[in-house]
């Protein structure tokens, strides 16, 4: 049913619907300022008059959560997201938030101006939050998701990109069993952190394999920070049978673990070998850190085309995507001194 | 003279203008996606009518562009900047420039979404480039910037914030001078920035004051990274009579000037003493650097808020404000061997 000619169909699909005109043009367009009862109904009346409704980034601003920028490799997620926004016209809005606070600011916000998708990382939004993400449309892919893809505490339809954490510590720990270390210790992160536990396990499958001894005494465990990397390499120092070689989990403990072992006077990789993860600024160290490069740049580009393939109507999407670790060998390890 | 009321004013304006209306409804919006002739000639006709246009600060965005991305400073200067925008409900994109490259590009695309302003960090854009930012309404402040401001390379109209160069030169000397040393080295950045040349400048100055000779083959100069400062250290420590201390432009070049001082078995501050600047990961060195702290998450947040009183239309703002440095002595100085 036709509307008459003097009359513009956006106004009377506004009057039919009880909204403002400029309602109805908000909802044509994409933006995601129009509660989701009101969009439905102008919607459905829209695509009855013939109007395609085009899905997702209309705008052109894709929106980085990060959950904390405690380092230096948040400089090359960013970077990974912005080069690839740029590559399709697109621009990159930089927030950060902490667990509980920002989120909600974050989101109003990005309502109001409009916003393709989020891309998060390492900060899992909660299940009222995912709730509020859908009802505004907006995509939600997560980087480097802090717990197990698909796991018991996900509800099994969020998509993430992540890095092969479990590889990465099997990786790093075979190549000092290589060298031909036998007392090999691990510094663990925290255990709320999927990855983290990821590469312990990787620890442990390479000493399994290798038919070295699973000895949990030379596992230690905490932040993923410099201080916690000095101050449980002192702890595995002080052993009786101290490990000739350690595996932190990130390079920021690793540069701790330089630290602690400067103090003893001991010498890396002469005394003792060392391996970090990240690969941000492993070279930096003195001497430069042997590492498990994280392609960190390369997985926000990916969960930012993971987006595009939304708005492309690409089926049959993956919901997890995990990119290759690669061990970069430097001068922090070396055979152990017996040998 | 007023249009009759059949027609509305805006349509009139179009009319007389010879635009669409919806190039009126962008001028009043402030939207800068209207050519400047354009503009001018629909500002006029509004302005005829009462129309208020309310100058900048309309998007709720503000674009950060950063020179380069080579290192964890880029954090916090990101961080800065995302966190005075907060306060006042604003979103900061962050897209990345080399020289030459890139610029054109973001302009695009900041015209067609609309800007509040550009933040733009270690990259002054070029003489035709701010003319085109001039021209599209958007309003620049540099940060760090490469050139002397108001120097003559400039134009004398740019804004910007930076920080104390030449006195955290001389705080970094000083503090090697009352600690008893008498041959400090410096390595220097590159003679193509501004800053560099400050901290030099400072250096030399805090010589002059101490009484102590400025030698200038004890000054070695090179890029901001790592390896150069690997490589010019090993040319000092090359020096018939080498420093008992150095001074580095940056933390980078001191991370480059711990490897060549371990590499000859030089103990960090025992045999040599080392002052870094900026003060991102300085703490996670061994030993942890004094540094000079840049305070980069604060120039940020000034250049914003630096933003904001446009908005607001505060007269009388300053060209140039520059920050204090602070030294943090941590554990890489002591007094010479000698003492």
């Amino acid at each position: 049913m036709r509307r008459d000619a003097g009359r513009s169909t956006l106004t009377g699909i506004a009057a039919e619907a009880g909204v403002s005109v400029s309602t109805v043009s908000k909802v044509l367009n994409g933006r995601s300022d129009v509660a989701p009862g009101t969009r439905d109904r102008i919607t459905k009346l829209l695509r009855g008059r013939g109007y395609q409704i085009v899905p997702g980034m209309r705008f052109g601003i894709v929106d980085l959560l990060i959950g904390s920028l405690h380092g230096p490799w948040a400089e090359e997620l960013i970077r990974g997201a912005v080069d690839a926004a740029r590559e399709v016209g697109h621009s990159i809005v930089v927030t950060t938030v902490s667990h509980g606070a920002g989120f909600t600011d974050w989101l109003e916000r990005a309502a109001r101006r409009g916003t393709d998708g989020l891309l998060s990382v390492a900060y899992l939004p909660a299940p009222a939050e995912r709730q509020r993400l859908a009802a505004a449309h907006i995509p939600l892919i997560v980087v480097d998701p802090p717990t197990e893809p698909g796991g018991a505490s996900q509800t099994g339809d969020i998509r993430s990109v992540g890095t092969t954490n479990w590889q990465g510590g099997l990786t790093a720990t075979r190549h000092l069993a290589e060298l031909g270390h036998r007392r090999i210790g691990a510094i663990g992160g925290p255990e709320r952190f999927w990855s983290a536990n990821a590469r312990l396990d990787g620890y442990r499958t390479a000493l399994m394999r290798s038919g070295l001894p699973v000895d949990e005494d030379l596992v230690v465990r905490g932040e993923f920070v410099v201080p916690a990397g000095r101050d449980l390499t002192r702890v595995l120092l002080d052993r009786p049978d101290p490990p000739t070689a350690i595996v932190a989990a990130n390079d920021n403990q690793a540069f701790g673990a330089l630290q602690a072992l400067g103090e003893r006077g001991l010498r890396v990789p002469g005394d003792v070998s060392l391996v970090g993860f990240d690969d941000a600024i492993a070279a930096w160290a003195t001497p430069p850190l042997t590492t498990i490069r994280q392609p960190l740049g390369a997985m926000t580009a990916a969960a930012f085309r993971m987006l595009r393939m939304d708005a492309d109507g690409v089926a049959a999407q993956p919901q997890h995507v995990e990119l290759a670790t690669e061990l970069v060998v430097r001068e922090s390890t070396a055979p152990p001194r017996a040998l």
